[in-house]
């Protein structure tokens, strides 16, 4: 809530007020549970207007996971001042540190909602490409003449790091504590990328699960 | 094209029938191109008839997903006559086979058409977790107690494969080799069942790429 009702706001604070308030709710509940009207009457304003920033239900629920990814990508941005290797170990554990606060944000960008189309998959492939990069760089000094063998690593890593996380959120009885998670995701990375050919070591922070 | 316009199917048959034809048309171009009255005219049927069976297009694109699904599961079966281990790497030869061959409908099968709903990530899900059991089988000697980190490595792992063939399929030139994809995907397997604590062996098929 934002207080007053109906209070004129320019048009970029609207947009972003909007999405703050779609945000909250799909935190709340569930993108696929997402009411607009819901949102119009949270943000005091009317169904039309907020048709007239997003004009399909669809477009409100991209532009959403749009801001979901940009948020995720900038909390897992890698720090230069870090080792390559480093900064990939702190982007996993910053990338479950998202997944672990912002639950149905995460599910929304991972699966989509029902019914998502062709530019909510866009969202969902760009994201994952970025993520795909930066392990590229994490582990090859040449990232630019990247093999196949590890392009296609670093993508097949992010698949399953999503899949992996989308199951352990989706247990129902949490038999895997974070760091359990998070040692099991580092060794995984470990073994793949010497698979693909460029070995690298793990932080040594204790035996999978 | 069955020849005779109209003529009178039993339920069944036309139920296969129209399935049939879908999925040459979704094979010539893809399921989201799929026109449902291209399928009825093709049949040789009308428009109202093909809604009888399946009452809207997305009724129509779960049956055909569904219907690759079962195909995709029943050429990858686990032949029981083989070591475990052996089953392993035949389902990911004839899963890559499957793949080449059946391109289109793979694509719609692992992404789904752009709008698919909750019906069609639901069979996507079941087709995800049946691969992923028969890889617990592969490597575990008590699958059905399997330590939760051995479940999210078969998961992640299905992932990550379905995430490689897809980049691979899309791969304008194709510089990576059948033979080298699959070496790939076993050095994958190897390594991501040891970091979650199930030791297996490759079949010495050559180097990663």
């Amino acid at each position: 809530m934002t207080g007053g009702a109906r209070r004129r706001l320019p048009r970029e604070e609207r947009h972003a007020q909007l999405l703050e308030v779609g945000r909250r709710q799909v935190e709340r509940s569930s993108l696929d549970a997402l009411s607009t009207d819901d949102v119009a009457a949270e943000a005091g304003i009317s169904r039309g207007l907020l048709f007239h920033y997003f004009p399909t239900r669809e477009d409100f629920l991209v532009a959403l996971t749009e801001a979901a990814a940009e948020e995720l990508l900038a909390l897992t941005a890698p720090d230069p001042q870090l080792e390559p290797l480093s900064r990939l170990w702190e982007g996993l554990r910053a990338y479950v540190d998202y997944v672990v606060q912002h639950r149905e944000l995460y599910l929304a960008l991972i699966r989509g909602a029902a019914g998502g189309g062709a530019a909510m998959k866009e969202v969902f492939e760009r994201t994952r490409g970025v993520l795909a990069d930066r392990l590229i760089e994490g582990v090859s000094e040449e990232p630019e003449g990247a093999p196949a063998a590890l392009r296609y690593a670093a993508r097949g890593y992010v698949a399953s790091v999503e899949e992996i996380v989308v199951s352990w959120l989706r247990e129902e009885e949490r038999t895997v504590a974070r760091e359990e998670l998070l040692a099991l995701l580092e060794a995984i990375a470990v073994s793949t990328f010497t698979a693909a050919g460029f070995p690298v070591e793990g932080r040594g922070g204790g035996a999978p699960v």
